[in-house]
């Protein structure tokens, strides 16, 4: 992959590039996270406890805290693959919301939304995640069980198991190129006893 | 485009093109609905008093009555392009949903899905449509202002302007090949004295 923009980090890419930032060890230790820094071009291992400081660190990911924020996408007029990063703190843990735009199919670029717990899969189990987009008319809700930051967040992009956009939805949503994102995370226990549908 | 099938209309597409049905008149109507027939192949034309017996008969389409109904489109699985259509009679007024796979990437079909009030645009306006899947934890929604069928389904359709689903999304609300669409259909004052958001 070429290296990517994240809207939420420019500080880095500013420069073009991300900043590299290997941490590997060399014995293998099974706590070690494979994937956790979610930007296309970090190679950067580590344990979950470090992964909010790296991602504040290195990416310059600002935290949104509450049980219900707007996150707003800027520039998303840029080319894929780009990815638009938040951590979200709710309900005594660490969430990220990843926002990639990407080609699947040559010359057709799509945003695919998504939110990982910065936790273990027995964790994020436990939470329902809402991202929302409401303009001109129109509403579109996407509810699913967070994955945990151990899982790959390449794999759940590439199986489409999250919000999908192609560009024309995203220019319905958009305003003057910014994307406003509302998310909100519940405990599974709320959500099973909601009796809206 | 190639004939397409309607899951709704088994009898006419079982021969594998839909019956022709041309109505035409020598001089112009303005009143005439230049593409009511949503269906591919149909080269239809009529009053919009005259729309709902046309499906009806035409092309046995079943008109399902209630605020909240669940359509169930079977047999996902079928090439595009197809169309799963049904008619939804709420609040005074009959409504189409039309459920469309289609390619518009080559080898990369997908599912569009959007309501069409059997109607003026200006009665369209008086209304929000929501299309909810429901499945294996995940939940989507999608809401609008229906379209009137004075305007033409594929014009809808080619602008993205509707629910889309790719076909790993779709495999994911399906349930041994079937997709159940939750429709709720509400008049727009309701809609935004909504507190929901």
């Amino acid at each position: 992959y070429a290296p990517t923009r994240c809207a939420a980090a420019q500080t880095s890419t500013e420069q073009g590039i991300l900043p590299p930032c290997h941490h590997h060890e060399t014995v293998h230790d099974p706590q070690l996270v494979p994937c956790t820094c979610p930007l296309f071009s970090c190679p950067w291992e580590g344990h979950l406890e470090v992964v909010v400081s790296h991602l504040r660190q290195t990416h310059r990911i600002n935290i949104l805290q509450g049980a219900e924020i707007v996150f707003l996408a800027t520039d998303m007029h840029l080319p894929a693959p780009t990815d638009w990063i938040i951590m979200h703190s709710c309900l005594g843990h660490q969430f990220l919301l990843v926002l990639r735009k990407q080609e699947k199919y040559e010359g057709h670029p799509q945003f695919f939304a998504t939110m990982m717990l910065i936790g273990t899969p027995t964790q994020a189990d436990n939470f329902t995640y809402r991202l929302e987009l409401n303009r001109n008319q129109r509403r579109l809700k996407w509810e699913a069980t967070p994955r945990s930051v151990l899982e790959c967040v390449d794999s759940v992009i590439s199986d489409g198991d999250c919000l999908v956009l192609n560009t024309s939805l995203a220019q319905l949503f958009s305003d003057n190129g910014s994307l406003a994102i509302g998310i909100a995370i519940t405990t599974s226990k709320v959500h099973s006893a909601e009796a809206e549908m």
